[in-house]
């Protein structure tokens, strides 16, 4: 009897929390974590709550539903690994982290596969018995290209695309048809060094930090909601290689700190921010 | 209208949240924050709510408690600043950065007054025009001493104590007037460094960390909940006064962080560790 | 018989180390602590030494000069405290923290005065015995208000100036006067959240770390060369205000750190970044 | 023409940087990176220098060794990457993370082998075409297993013995024999929670943060020379595996962090604390 995870977004009003807890004490379950929010700007209304128990899934969720306004988002999740693609380009160092993780049942999520748009990784990812697809991009255009991936990708109906570096800009329609369910680790400390050479930008400017910033991706670049931040120290013996280097690691360490949350349903939008429920 | 913050312990059962809510609810009052947590190895209940609104105090506090089993603990606190006492023995770091906060208004606390068993500290904290008391420990036993503390401590009924370098341990009874109202902030990454001269002990052992652990004074010496802790890099080249003016740093920040928590009524207690609902 | 601290900058070439310590081992004099760094890319050499005992600093100096090419730096330093005047504008976290540090002998300097385009500190201020100079900036162009601030400035004739939380732009011949000897601490974690309201800016991006940068002065306004950084976490519950709370204490910590290092003379100039002797 | 790392240790006396520089300097060798620092406390003299070209080694190791007291340590190491040997028994999370590190070139050392008291990694090593050794401790005596690992650790000289999570003592002789050469992480920050079920400890004290500790073993269990430590934040919703899981992560990366110093020759040994230079 695995726990479920409740997460609900709506417009606030005057007795929610009794109200929605109130079907779920109907059923006779006990909620072992509930955390609420109400953003103080947009009055926009966040509730998770975990419970267990056996129960008619789509009666509790239709219940819940017709107590809230129209426009309300419910979700029901049951605590189990989800079931995640990943997409990568040349560089190893996150995708790696997440095959071991995943290996070893430290991902909270099972990696069904990898495409990337070079063959490099292919060796990688095949040894650890993970499909790998290779698409590659060169003398197609991006629509055919993203067509291309998405046949492979839909056959997995994945319930979230990981951007393990891949260093590729999806396309408006691709980040709609998987829309909230994209996570991107970002290659500096957004806002910062957003473009090209991040880590030569920060050499250039001497910074004595770097950073990684995971988020979730939108139709605009670099501007999903953010998840998680990390940063790492460094000094002026760093050229742009070592900065680059030690910007692998805490990329790597920033996704999988954001996939946790993500996996284990902590984490829900508001507008262009996120909810972290920890 | 300044909002209220309730917290609640007791035993866990069904239904708690529903039926605690439903009393806000019945009075109009709009919860903006909740947040429940029950303990999966003592099945002990914690919630913390936030609302807003005008009602009969002691009527929702009787309401709710009727709901509830007889050993539960239910804390209404108005959001406004507490009123606390700070206890100093020689060294300035910690009381010093307080004064500021109170006199610029970013304690979310008054200080009422100092006392201190030295008078070292008199000029600096006249000098923020907070009241001043000079207890010498010398010449007479500790429980004379405390009941010349305690006579000047209840003279301004403290809601908090905060033990900002107080070098001297304070006996059961004491702790016991003021149980889960002591603060003290102890000059090490606790449980590391226990004793006597932490700084010499950790060059000694040349650690590349040293840290800060702010907690709630119990009747063990160095064992109460811990509420905050923090670390700060040190290298080969820093002496014990190095380390020490580092230690001094991070103390400053780690109390100022678990005052912060506290004063805004956001950690509970759960045996010997804290619930910190952020 | 206190240490020297040497600074050395020039073009590398083979030998240096070798030849310049030849100048000290001929004094008697003997070295506790040598760094030197070899800039790859600009092939510029950078190095520190620390010694002890009597000799002619002038003699020393000279003979050391004639050994490298016509350019370079060389600046030797007693170790004692260094003789600061600091800037504000309205806001006392920086300051405050300056004034404790100062009278308690743990800065390293000696603040011999601050100077203000605001009265609201003077309280502060003089309540530890230090100056405090009143120039208004209503009613004077900029030019002429940097010109009353440098008569009182140039009387106390600073080794730096601390800019701590100097809300105004200097002008280039302020900055010219001063050169290498301005630290501003800067509200975010540059290059990042450049400009007015960052804490603002950095809600609206919903970031989940924010930032404090201190860095030397020069022309370009944010453009300096960057001493230190470090960053704090917050949540989605903080409002722009509890962004600013948290970024006041970041912004203190960072500067009082750089000031360390700064005061040490750990730090030297090579462009646009600084080499940092820890 | 790769760099080389010149690393000495012997009693303190004037003149030694100038007199070791000239060796290096008749040479026509230039140095890019000079870092000296003189002990204090115990009057020790450490250096190490980076420097390119074409030389005799010997020679140029003999020329200064002369130059030194008799127990001067004199160690010329080249820029390249280390050979090592990893010990694990079952968790895969810090051999995981150096194999993909060896496999990319970003370890700055080759693995030339794993051995193991337990199979359970072979899998996991093999896949990365590592040779794994398994030798397990049952039915045999401490003497006799480690007999048999020294037999096979022998065949592979290797410069540097990496303790991956190996949860067994080594004896005093095993340690000897490759005296100076093993690193081991810790499973917290010590010296806290030293011995069993750290991360049982860590929860049943409610602590704030976890560490780890990389550090030279000697013979003295967990009292070696630390090298590295680095923390992570936890709070009071961590069970004792999710508390296990973060102190995973934070084992990988500061073992990394660790290595990384090591093998680029930053680290020397001053009694039972680490010089690192950075």
């Amino acid at each position: 009897m695995s726990p479920y995870v409740l997460r609900i977004t709506c417009e606030d009003s005057v007795g929610l929390i009794h109200k929605i807890t109130g079907v779920i004490y109907a059923l006779g379950l006990n909620i072992t974590s509930n955390h609420e929010y109400v953003d103080p700007e947009t009055r926009c209304f966040f509730m998770r709550s975990v419970f267990s128990g056996e129960f008619d899934r789509d009666r509790l969720v239709a219940e819940i539903a017709a107590l809230l306004p129209e426009a309300a988002s419910v979700k029901l999740a049951e605590v189990r690994k989800k079931r995640v693609v990943v997409m990568v380009t040349r560089e190893h160092h996150c995708v790696g982290d997440l095959l071991l993780k995943n290996e070893f049942g430290n991902l909270n999520a099972t990696i069904d596969a990898v495409i990337s748009n070079y063959s490099d990784l292919r060796g990688l990812v095949e040894r650890f018995a993970v499909p790998f697809h290779f698409v590659s991009h060169e003398g197609v255009g991006r629509e055919k290209h993203e067509e291309k991936i998405l046949e492979i990708m839909d056959g997995y109906s994945p319930e979230y695309i990981v951007l393990a570096k891949y260093m590729r800009i999806l396309s408006a329609p691709f980040v709609e048809r998987y829309a909230e369910r994209i996570i991107n680790i970002h290659h500096s400390f957004l806002p910062a060094f957003i473009g090209a050479n991040p880590y030569e930008q920060a050499y250039r400017r001497g910074v004595k930090i770097i950073g990684a910033t995971a988020h979730f991706v939108n139709s605009n670049l670099d501007e999903g909601p953010i998840i998680s931040q990390n940063v790492i120290n460094v000094t002026h013996t760093y050229s742009p290689s070592d900065i680059k280097r030690a910007g692998m690691e805490i990329e790597k360490t920033t996704l999988a700190r954001a996939l946790n949350l993500v996996f284990n349903d902590r984490v829900v939008m508001c507008g262009n921010r996120t909810i972290v429920f920890e």
